[in-house]
């Protein structure tokens, strides 16, 4: 059993009023010199069996059509040692 | 400028069901062979100046009092390259 990891994130051209509602907090919390926050999400899946690319693509596919909305997201696809 | 990205996600013995969710869906959605899915949250931070010790320490801290509910999450912090 491995583990794989999608992060999923906005689009850089994408406003992200999460990441920025931490962002403007970070100051009145006494944290300075943080330029930019983005906010995503990450999914951790087990999967079972090997992890060869035949599973990569399949979590990609899946990433693809259900993970992400890739109209506005990107996705990135990691095997997790 | 550096990014530094932390992953917080719900501690292992944690109910997560926006994972269940996700999980029950896939063999409706023809994704068969994943065993586990966790969903959480990618912060990434872009950060002024070296990312030295001293600034992986006040991110730490910030996840630690802001991101993450540490109660129920836990965090990792990363720098990206």
């Amino acid at each position: 059993m491995a583990r794989v990891v999608v992060d999923v994130m906005l689009k850089p051209e994408i406003l992200d009023p999460q990441g920025q509602a931490v962002q403007r907090a970070l100051p009145r919390l006494g944290f300075d010199g943080i330029s930019d926050v983005r906010q995503g999400k990450r999914f951790e899946l087990e999967i079972d069996g090997p992890v060869d690319d035949a599973a990569l693509d399949r979590v990609r596919k899946l990433a693809e059509t259900f993970l992400a909305n890739t109209v506005i997201e990107d996705f990135t696809v990691k095997v997790e040692s």
